[in-house]
């Protein structure tokens, strides 16, 4: 009986992994681009490929922002960061007169947007400064329960991209190791990134601000200081990566001119390498936006995707739906 | 037929499994020590034990030098960077009365000793600046495969300690992953610790110079600058596992003061915890010191343990074999 068990467990599981492999990636139509990825995952993973590749070194590395969920009108992270200024609003007058925290309090966007990512890095810092890391990591996880998306009115975590899980879950399936590597903070998105994207706090690369050791009350904390450590963007991200993971991804995804070097880093490696940049064509289901904006711009990337064979997405064209809400 | 081989597959895999479990430990004599760690790992890796720990939360972090492999009687590190002066020297003049490159030509250990971790950071930094990580990590391969430890005339991957080869093991056999966080160069253990300890790149967290990005002759490369960006030790090293694994390990293993907050950091977490002192007792087999010695010291350590409850490794009492040379 035992035997038997196991017998039709084995069978299960054998059939569930083929039907798995048959459309793994059921949100993305039919065309080249869906094509280039299965290519490239059946190429590296067939022993008998020339371009095989062992599962020690399957690392594929995603941007977050724009990549993996939505980044307008602006960043999630600076929603977060000028929730947090307003709440603490009450105990610091001088905030009234003192940028960027003006900025926050009067809602000029244009202000915020145009200080880029370490702008929002500094106003996180500014607002978290002096806290162990386990109430910063409580902070997040609060502020996405009650937090909604000012066009959605849905949890900022809703708005993450159905064919982008389905490509994470594939990648897995097929040894591969999947990190984040982003722009944003790190404790930012390390708190749910696990729940949200199947990706562990530590496959979680970011910017981050310096952070000291002491015992308090008798325990060991880790605080919080107003100092920024590492700037996980451009040029920072095969820095990062070679920080973090110290082998150079076979696979790089992103979205923007700020993952331009991640993706040369990726694909200048010996074995075959994949490229991918989501390109953001759907003004009706999310945004449409390239060259000319001032979060998430994609210009140089654009050519040198062009250039190299890379391949891009085309949202409108490519993707069923966005959202996992938007599935029947 | 096809079914026939599964069973008998599956078959051999429990029986091994279950011949594992039986002694994973061979080289710990049986005793406190050996059922301090054996009775944590069943606690924690039981579904019915109010200890139990899921897997993706089981992580076990250790030190390197003198932990994982010997130390003495110098840091392997620093005959490497030694080793790389003396290479270099020729072109270098200036470095015959210049500290500490005199001291390295003129084999003044007790200053290069007296330097620290930091000091040897500071060798290998100025002797490979400007040099791309690919063409460190193929120096430090070479060296491995030449370098000879003077006492025992044995490549310096040879003194890896055969009881904690078979603990390693075991941990990842339950669900564990494994780091090491040491004070010694990220760059200098990342090329060889996956073959040598299972302990793959992206799970060694050490001490780190500062990189930078850049194409070189059309190539992206990333280049070492003389600048250190990070100091693996004491209380860095709860700093640099929040930063690298971003939760706190379940279990800590050194043998050093300067282990003393990575195993205050893993042991002060809500869930069950463990923490181990490798206690060097052996002067005949390995080498006998705590804490007076230059390298490795272990004083304040040795008192937190007592205080604390943590399991102190007496090497000559415990182990059966140091290295895996010795085993028959």
């Amino acid at each position: 009986m035992k035997h038997l068990i196991i017998f039709l467990t084995i069978s299960l599981f054998i059939s569930s992994t083929h039907a798995a492999e048959y459309d793994s990636l059921p949100s993305w139509n039919e065309g080249a681009t869906k094509d280039s990825i299965i290519n490239f995952v059946d190429a590296i993973t067939d022993k008998n490929s020339p371009d095989f590749v062992p599962k020690a070194e399957r690392i594929a590395t995603f941007d977050n922002d724009g990549c993996l969920w939505s980044e307008k009108p602006i960043y999630f992270q600076l929603y977060f960061a000028m929730d947090r200024i307003k709440t603490l609003a009450p105990k610091h007058p001088e905030w009234k007169t003192q940028q960027p925290f003006k900025a926050v309090l009067e809602n000029d966007f244009k202000t915020l947007i145009s200080s880029g990512k370490k702008g929002i890095l500094e106003l996180v810092m500014a607002s978290h400064a002096g806290m162990t890391t386990e109430e910063c990591e409580n902070i997040v996880l609060e502020w996405l329960t009650t937090a909604k998306h000012p066009r959605f009115n849905r949890p900022y975590t809703d708005l993450v991209y159905q064919p982008m899980l389905e490509l994470l879950t594939y990648l897995r399936a097929n040894g591969f190791k999947t990190y984040i590597v982003s722009g944003g903070g790190i404790e930012f998105m390390r708190p749910w990134t696990e729940k949200i994207y199947g990706i562990p706090p530590e496959q979680v690369v970011g910017s981050s601000i310096k952070t000291k050791f002491e015992i308090r009350n008798g325990k060991p904390v880790i605080v919080r200081l107003p100092e920024i450590d590492f700037i996980d963007d451009k040029a920072g991200k095969p820095i990062g990566i070679h920080k973090h993971i110290g082998r150079r991804p076979i696979a790089a995804f992103g979205n923007s001119d700020g993952d331009l070097q991640m993706l040369q880093w990726a694909t200048s490696g010996k074995e075959k390498r994949f490229a991918l940049y989501v390109h953001h064509t759907d003004e009706i289901r999310e945004w449409a936006y390239d060259r000319k904006s001032h979060v998430g711009r994609l210009d140089k990337g654009l050519e040198e995707a062009k250039k190299n064979g890379w391949t891009v997405v085309d949202m409108k064209k490519d993707w069923k739906v966005i959202y996992p809400f938007e599935k029947k």
